[in-house]
């Protein structure tokens, strides 16, 4: 029995897991797929670029309901000077969006315009007059949305690992297109461990520990888009839970194997990756967070599967260290296999209320409340116990204070 | 016929609207229903305010892997003055987790004992030696996560109108629930209306409108927190139109009837709102917008529904406009009905590249894009016409000036 975890820097552990990442060519995107515009593409990510088709308009179209004509034929007209124009060879009705007639290029609009009747009295059906009079002159392409105003045709709309947001679609539907290529939500399988552990709902005895750090950790999933999939709560047996973990790898990306990685009598996160793949690190100098392990598991060879490693994380079972392993370990995972550019929290100055001490050798995420008084921004601490989760729910911010 | 729009200034539309639906008694959340904790619970917002039911943790637990001791009994301990107790009577294992002996109050960790055999050699078996020495006292409480640490029974956890993140879910499951009560999803039904529209993916010919509109509010509706439900394209007759808008407010709690809310010759939207319902507000001064209608259609009765009015919103058919019609009048809405408070976009200052001029009378909504150049923030006005699309794609803000 190993008591004593050796935790290595923050940086490192890094390294070392983007380098088995990249050997197993688990880097990139995992792949991509065909999806409708409709209001579930928002908030996926573009696994190609969006280059226009069409032009938008795809056609010179009338800005405004009125009345299509030559801008040369308006030459002149002013209110002490109207020019009468012939309608039908002269000018032509369009409601907006109409296809601007091929001789025409400009438009009038309707409330600019008198109606005349073939006696010269004022027409009473207004789109079909004898002809109109007009009191000024209108400039070339007046109230005419020229071919290609908006998006013009083979122009970059959007590049490779966007986000979409509600407009990107209507852009891209605008252009031509009826579908994109998104990337694939990461399969991420949450298998909680542990004989003490009660699911939600159940009847609670002392000692009993609710399992919550799943739901927590499928919410994070599924927030950076992910999918995820909780398992049943597995006891603490070495055997069942290496079963849960083989049979999670056969069709996740990614597995969350939740508690149990420390170093305790009845902790076999560590046991279990070594037996199915590769112990890559165990104990990370993170404060909270320490007994993380990082692995790659073998998978069974299916036919045509190209991939032969899936990715482990080990959990810290503290659901303050929980919640920031999903921070710093599963978010940046998710986002490169989105293809997404690596999301940089807000950052703000404040000053904090009071002195604080760091273990030395760790990162230390501290919780901190921010509030402004008077001119000040400032951040105090907040209980840092791994095990108070309402610290989480109460904080604005996370302080990191390096090793 | 009515050619001249009445635009009223944007405060008092959403006056005018925010009086009918408090007279409607549309003002306040819509109905609540209980949800599971998981992943799915994420972005939906808290009817009710969540206390706590028990403590976390419900009992005073071990926060090492070690021994259970009485503080008192190991008084004095130093590394020149070892104190041994009694293995059963003076100190048991306890795991992380474990319950705490009544009768004992702190934790040594397993790192810091040396585990005796009944010979006074050292024990193999380190969770049931026969003794345990130690060197050093352990103040009371040490290594013990007290009951109610986390959280205390009967405190608050959440306010109501609070939006769920993953970590809450966690908090809320720590004091003993396995549900919320949830604000229920305002469900808005989007009626796409005009003769020259094209479904997206359909075949395009000169003069046709590819109808994207309803998939941008769609988006934007989901992104907010309501259910959208896009209907077919309904062509620009009046009977149809006034058709489909009465069968969408049998089941759904607001209508967006996009384009045809100007007064143009197949502009029927402010028709049909007078047919079915109250013809609030026929234009509003905002550019873009302008054309937006606001209104309330009557409901017919069914048996058990109190609700008599559901309002509906004439939207723009520029796409510019569309988007901003949702931004100003369908996001507060939604927020109302989830019972959020109204969240205020983030703002910065920067200064404007070029003169803009403004049209007198409206609130003028101004895409820009912004950049750092040296130690200015810069905002560069982007292309204003409301039917350019690509210009909210590439927009990272938008410049409000007041009318």
């Amino acid at each position: 029995m190993t008591i004593y975890l050796h935790d290595i820097p923050l940086d490192k552990a890094t390294e070392s897991f983007s380098e088995s990442l990249r050997a197993a060519e688990l880097d990139g995107i995992l792949g991509d797929e065909e999806l409708l515009l409709d209001e579930d593409a928002v908030g996926r990510v573009l696994a190609r670029a969006v280059w226009a088709e069409i032009c938008s308009p795809h056609y010179h179209a009338s800005a405004m309901d009125g009345f299509a004509v030559l801008a040369a034929d308006t030459d002149g007209a002013m209110p002490t000077n109207p020019v009468t124009l012939l309608y039908g060879e002269q000018a032509l009705y369009v409601d907006t969006g109409d296809v601007l007639p091929s001789e025409m290029n400009a438009v009038i609009p309707i409330e600019n315009v008198e109606p005349l009747e073939s006696n010269g009295g004022v027409s009473v059906d207004i789109r079909s007059p004898n002809a109109i009079r007009i009191r000024s002159a209108a400039p070339p392409w007046q109230h005419v949305r020229p071919l290609g105003e908006d998006i013009v045709a083979t122009q970059l709309v959007l590049p490779a690992g966007h986000t979409l947001r509600p407009v990107d679609m209507g852009a891209i539907a605008a252009c031509g297109h009826e579908s994109v290529r998104a990337a694939r939500k990461p399969r991420v399988a949450i298998i909680p461990t542990g004989t003490e552990l009660v699911p939600v709902g159940a009847e609670l005895k002392p000692g009993g520990i609710i399992e919550y750090n799943s739901i927590v950790l499928a919410g994070q999933v599924k927030q950076w888009g992910g999918a995820p999939n909780r398992f049943p709560i597995v006891i603490d047996e070495l055997r069942l839970i290496s079963e849960k973990v083989a049979e999670a790898a056969a069709d996740h990306d990614l597995i969350l194997l939740s508690a149990g990685s420390s170093a305790g009598s009845e902790d076999f996160s560590a046991q279990v990756v070594q037996q199915l793949g590769e112990l890559l690190v165990h104990g990370v100098a993170v404060r909270p967070g320490h007994p993380v392990i990082l692995g790659m598991i073998h998978k069974s060879q299916l036919a045509g599967d190209q991939t032969k490693f899936v990715p482990i994380i080990g959990v810290p079972g503290y659901p303050v260290s929980a919640a920031l392993t999903g921070e710093i370990f599963v978010k940046p995972l998710i986002e490169r296999w989105l293809g997404k550019q690596a999301s940089t929290p807000m950052r703000i100055k404040a000053k904090i209320t009071r002195k604080v001490t760091s273990p030395a050798g760790d990162d230390d995420f501290m919780r901190v409340a921010v509030g402004r008084v008077g001119d000040k921004v400032l951040a105090a601490p907040l209980q840092r116990g791994a095990g108070v989760i309402s610290s989480l729910v109460r904080a604005d911010g996370i302080v990191v204070i390096p090793r």
